[in-house]
C-alpha cells in the first residue's frame, strides 16, 4: 500500500499564505465571523482545496467542505476547524486545524489510496461567536435552535449585516442539519490555548472532555445626570455598578469555584461622555466548567450578585443568557486511535480536558468525536502573542492524519 | 422711550420649533458638535435671525453671531450660549441661551431703542466638548491654545470629520480670536443644572463663579488571553484594573474632597469579546471643583491610585490629561446689574456658584462676564429629562434683557 505522509512544505506555505489574511502589524489576525477578512479566507480556501482538485460544498450555514469522495464509502468524517477569529486574535486558532486538514485530504488523495469513508475537511462560520458561537458546527450537527438566533453575541442589526455579507438566509441556517446516520465521525485539530502540555513537554494532547460554559450580557441602569452638578451622595451611577460587580464577582470565583473561570471581557457606559454620569453600564459576562453542576451553581451566584449590587446601589440590572453551552466528553474511542497514532510517531501524549469551547463540542452528542491538541507556548491565545513551534505543528497534523486513516477504518459503516 | 419687552410668543415658538430638531423620543436632543443635527440647529439659528432682520456673521471658529448694530456704539457686548448638546441630552441646556439671546435681540430692535453697545447673539461651537470642549468661545476669547487641540475629547479622525462637516479648517480656528479691546462684556443666561435654586425656591440665580475641572483618559493595559484557558490567578486583567480603579476614586473623593466631584462617565474594554480577557482598558474621567488648590490634589491623588492599582494588578497604566479649567469668577459689576434687573421684575435672587461649566468661563479673565441661572427642576441635566418650568425660562429671559440694557449703558466704551 502506498504510503501517505504530510507535505511539510505545502503544509507551512498554505499556513503562512492564509496568515496573511486579515494580518495585523503585531503578528497577529483579525478576522470576525462574515467579516471583509474571513470572506477572504474563504475564497482562500477554496482555491486552496481546487488546486489539489478537491471539490467545495457550501451549505446553508456557510460552512465550506473541502470534500474527497471514494468509491466503497457511504458516511463522511469530518476533520474541521474554524477560519474566523476573535477580534485581533492569534493565527494558529482554528486556522491549524483547518490548513492541517486540507493538508490530509491532499496528501490521501496524492497517494492514491481508498478509504472506507469519504472525507471532509471543514471550515465552520463563525465557532468564535462574533455573532453567535459555533454557529455552523450547531448547524450542522442539528443543535442550532431558534431560540439561540434570540440570544446574540452582537446587535441584530450587525448579525443581519453579517449574513448579508455571507449571503446567507437567517431562516435557511437550520437546513444545514446533516443527518447523524450519514456521518461516520469528527476529528479536530487545534492548538492548547493553555500552558499545560508545554510545561509538562508533552507533544501531543489527547482530548477528553470540553469545558461549558454560560454567557450574559448584564446592563445596570441609573441615571445620566449631570457630571458637575449632580452631588456624589444623590447619583444614581450606572458604572460603579458594573465595576463593582465585575470585582466582586472575581472575588467569588478565585475564592469559593475553584472548577470554574468567568471573565468579564466587554464593558460599555452610555451615554459615554466626560461630563454625563453613566445612565447605563452593561458587560459581557462568560464563565466556563468542566463540571455542569459547578455552572449551574456560579449561575445562581452571577444573579444573586447583580441584584445585591443593584439594590446596595439603587439601580435596576437586567439579565440576558446569551449562550449555553454544557460540557461534552471525547469518544473513548477516538482518544485511543488518537494516542496510538501519536504513539506510533514517537511522541508523548497526555489526556487533557479543553478550556476551551470547539466545534468538536457541537458533534460529541450525536457521532464519535476526537480533538487532537499540540502546545501553546506559554498558553497564550486569543491574543496576536499567541504562539506555536512549527514542529509542533507539523506534529499535530502528521497526527490528524494517522488517525484520519486509522478513524476510517475503524469508523466505516 | 419706547418700552422693550420680550415677546413670550415669538420666544416660546421659537424655543419649540428648535427642539424639534436632533429630538429624541424620550423628550431629549442629541446634537454633538458639528454632527448632522446641530448643523441643522445652526441653519435654523440664521434662519431664525435675518427673519427679524439680524445680521448673521460666522467665525473661523464656526461661532454663529446675530449682529444687531448701532450708530454710535463702538464695541460688542456679546449674549452668548451654544445649541450642541451632550449626547442624549435635553432641550434647554444652552438652547435657552442661544433662544433668548436672540429674542433680546429682536425686542430691541422692534423697539427702535439705539444702544452705546452692539449686541452679538452668540451660538458657539462645541461647548459640551464632543470634540475639545468650549472650543468655539475659547477661540474667539484667544485662549484656545495649539496644545488643547492635541488633547481631544474624540479621535483626531471624528476631529477632522466633523471640522470637516462644518466646512472649518484645524489651522484657522485660532483666527476667530478678538481683540478684548473691541468686546464690551459677555452675558449669558442657562439652567442652573443643579436643584439648588428649586428647592430653595429662587426664581434667578446670580452666579458668583465657576467651577474649574481636570480631564483626563487613563489606559490600562495588561495581557488579552483566553478567557477559558487562562487561570484566574494567572491573568492581566486590564478591566478589573479600570473597575478598581473606578470603585477607588469614588470612595477618596467623598469621603476627602468634600468640595469636589468626580466621575468616569466612560469606559471601553479591549478587544471588548465574551471569550477574551481585556488587555486594555480605557475611561474618561472628569473631576470638578471651585478651589484650585483641591483640583490640584485630587489630580495628585487620581495618578496615585492609578499607579497603585496598575503595580497592585500587573497592569501598565498610562495617563493623558485632555482638558484644564480653572475656576473663574464673574464680574462684580455685572452681578449688581443682574440682581438689580431681576429685582425691578419682582424676582427673588441669590448669588450662586456654577457647579458646571460654561462659555462665561473662557471670557471671564478678559472682560466683564456675568451669567444669570434659572431652576432646573430636580437639578437634573445632561438627560432627556433635563426640565426647567416655561415660566422660569422667561424670567430668565426678561432678566437677560433688562440686564443687557443696563449693562449697554455701564459698558459702553
Amino acid at each position: 500500500m502506498t504510503r501517505v505522509k504530510i507535505d511539510t512544505s505545502r503544509f507551512k506555505s498554505d499556513f503562512d499564505s492564509l496568515a496573511t489574511i486579515g494580518a495585523t502589524n503585531d503578528g497577529g489576525v483579525h478576522r470576525p465571523a462574515l467579516g471583509p477578512d474571513h470572506l477572504k479566507a474563504r475564497q482562500w480556501f477554496t482555491q486552496r482545496a481546487q488546486r489539489d482538485g478537491l471539490t467545495v460544498n457550501v451549505d446553508s450555514a456557510g460552512n465550506h467542505s473541502a470534500v474527497l469522495l471514494f468509491p466503497e464509502a457511504e458516511k463522511a468524517l469530518l476533520l474541521g476547524s474554524h477560519l474566523d477569529s476573535v477580534p485581533y486574535g492569534g493565527k494558529y486558532d482554528g486556522a491549524l486545524g483547518v490548513v492541517a486538514a486540507l493538508e490530509v485530504l491532499s496528501a490521501i488523495k496524492a497517494s492514491g489510496r481508498s478509504l472506507g469513508v469519504n472525507l471532509e475537511a471543514v471550515d465552520f462560520t463563525d465557532e468564535e461567536g462574533t455573532l453567535v458561537g459555533a454557529l455552523g458546527s450547531e448547524a450542522m450537527a442539528g443543535e442550532l435552535t431558534p431560540e439561540r438566533l434570540c440570544n446574540l453575541r452582537c446587535s441584530r442589526e450587525e448579525f443581519v449585516e453579517a449574513l448579508k455579507r455571507g449571503d446567507l438566509k437567517e431562516e435557511s441556517l437550520f437546513q444545514a442539519r446533516r443527518n447523524p446516520d450519514t456521518l461516520a465521525g469528527y476529528l479536530e485539530l487545534h492548538i492548547e490555548q493553555g500552558p499545560w502540555l508545554h510545561d509538562n513537554r508533552i507533544d501531543i494532547g489527547v482530548v477528553t472532555s470540553i469545558v461549558g460554559s454560560r454567557s450574559f450580557r448584564i446592563s445596570f441602569n441609573g441615571r445620566p445626570d449631570h457630571a458637575g452638578t449632580t452631588p456624589m451622595t444623590n447619583r444614581a451611577d450606572a458604572g460603579l455598578g458594573a465595576c463593582a460587580f465585575n470585582l466582586a464577582l472575581n472575588d467569588i470565583v478565585v475564592k469559593q469555584f475553584h472548577d470554574c473561570v468567568a471573565t468579564v471581557g466587554g464593558m460599555e457606559f452610555k451615554p459615554g461622555a466626560f461630563n454625563i454620569i453613566p445612565g447605563q453600564a452593561s458587560l459581557c459576562l462568560e464563565f466556563r466548567s468542566r463540571d455542569k453542576d459547578s455552572l449551574e451553581k456560579l449561575k445562581a451566584g452571577v444573579i444573586n450578585l447583580a441584584n445585591d449590587v443593584a439594590r446596595h446601589r439603587g439601580l435596576d440590572v437586567s439579565l440576558e443568557e446569551v449562550a449555553v453551552w454544557d460540557p461534552v466528553h471525547m469518544s473513548p474511542d477516538i482518544q485511543r486511535i488518537i494516542n496510538t497514532s501519536a504513539s506510533n510517531l514517537g511522541l508523548s501524549t497526555a489526556s487533557i480536558a479543553s478550556a476551551a469551547g470547539h466545534d468538536a463540542q457541537s458533534f460529541a452528542p450525536i457521532i464519535p468525536t476526537g480533538m487532537i491538541f499540540i502546545p501553546s507556548i506559554g498558553g497564550i491565545s486569543h491574543s496576536p502573542q499567541e504562539f506555536s513551534k512549527w514542529r509542533d505543528c507539523v506534529n499535530g497534523a502528521k497526527v490528524l492524519l494517522n488517525a484520519t486513516l486509522a478513524a476510517a477504518e475503524s469508523l466505516r459503516g
